[in-house]
C-alpha cells in the first residue's frame, strides 16, 4: 500500500482510547492544540453550532467525575484519573446539532494522540447536564439552555492504559 | 506554538468540505485507506457497531444522488459531482450506535483529507434508507433492519470545490 508510510493515517489509525492516566496535568500548549482541532471539526452547513467546556480544576474536575459516575450508580471515577475534561455541548434546537457535536469529539480524540495525549470518549454527558446541578452548572458557564451534553472528551498522559486494536469486523465495509 | 510544526494537526486542522469535483474515479488504494481508517473510529465499548457501504457503480451512484436529491425536493446532483460514495449506517438497536456512527463519518473525511481526496458530509441517509427503495438496497446489500443511515461521505479530486475555513466562533471554548 502507497499509504502505509502516511504519518497522518497512522496516527488516525493507531488512536486507542487511554483508561489509566499519570496524575500530572497537560500543558496549555497541549490543551490548545487539541482544543483548536475541536473548533474545525466539520459542522452542517459551517454552523460551529457545538460548544466546548475545559475543566482543569481539580475540585470541579473530581465534583464532574461524581455526577457522571451518579448516572450509572457507580462511584469509581469514570474519567480513569485523567486530570483533564474537554465536555462538549451540543445544540438541540437544530436537526445537526448532535451529529456536529459528535464531529467535534471525533476531532478531539485524534488531536490528542496527535501531541501524544491519552484520551477516551466517556458518555452519559447528556444526563450529567439534564440535571439539576448540571443546568446550574452551564447557567454559571454561560451555556444556553438548549445546548445538550454530548460527551466528555478526558485527556491526560498515558499510564499503561491503552490496549492494541481488536481486529476489525469482516463486514464493516460492503462493496455495493 | 510548539505543535505549529505537527504535520498530523496541520492536515486535521485543513480538512474543508468539497462541493465541486472531477469526474475521474479515485484509486483503489486511496479507496482502501480512507476506509481502514474508518473501521478505525473509536465506538462504545468497541463494538465496532457501524458498517459502510461503498458505491462507485456509476449507475448506482446517480440511483443514489436522485433519491438524496428526493429527499429535499431537488433535483440538483447533491453529491456534487463526487464519483465515490460511501453510506455509513448505524445500528438503532444501540444506545451508542448514532455516536459511533459519527465517529466512523469524521474519520473518512479526516482521511479523505490525509490522502489528498476532497470530501464532503451529506446529509439525508436517514431518510433515504427508510424509504421502500432504500430498505431493498439495504436488503440487497446484506445489512440488517435495524441499520439505519447516519450520513454519505462523497469522494473524488477536488475541481476548485474548497474553500477556507471561516473564523471560528467566539466562545466555542469556555475554560470553565
Amino acid at each position: 500500500m502507497i499509504h502505509d508510510m502516511n504519518p497522518i493515517l497512522q496516527s488516525l489509525k493507531t488512536r486507542r482510547s487511554c483508561r489509566k492516566y499519570k496524575p500530572e496535568q497537560i500543558t496549555r500548549e497541549e490543551l490548545d492544540a487539541v482544543l483548536e482541532i475541536g473548533t474545525y471539526a466539520p459542522t452542517g452547513h459551517g454552523t460551529q453550532s457545538p460548544q466546548m467546556v475545559v475543566v482543569q480544576d481539580k475540585e470541579l474536575r473530581d465534583r464532574l467525575s461524581v455526577m457522571n459516575a451518579a448516572v450509572m450508580n457507580a462511584t469509581k471515577d469514570p474519567f480513569y484519573g485523567a486530570p483533564t475534561a474537554i465536555i462538549v455541548f451540543y445544540d438541540s434546537s437544530i436537526g445537526n446539532g448532535f451529529a456536529d457535536g459528535c464531529m467535534v469529539m471525533g476531532n478531539l480524540l485524534n488531536a490528542a494522540h496527535a501531541v501524544g495525549l491519552g484520551s477516551c470518549y466517556i458518555n452519559r454527558a447528556r444526563e450529567m447536564f439534564d440535571s439539576p446541578e448540571g443546568e446550574e452548572l452551564k447557567a454559571a458557564w454561560g451555556i444556553a439552555p438548549q445546548m445538550k451534553g454530548v460527551a466528555i472528551c478526558v485527556l491526560g498522559y498515558d499510564n499503561g492504559g491503552t490496549f492494541p486494536a481488536k481486529p476489525r469486523k469482516a463486514d464493516y465495509v460492503i462493496y455495493a
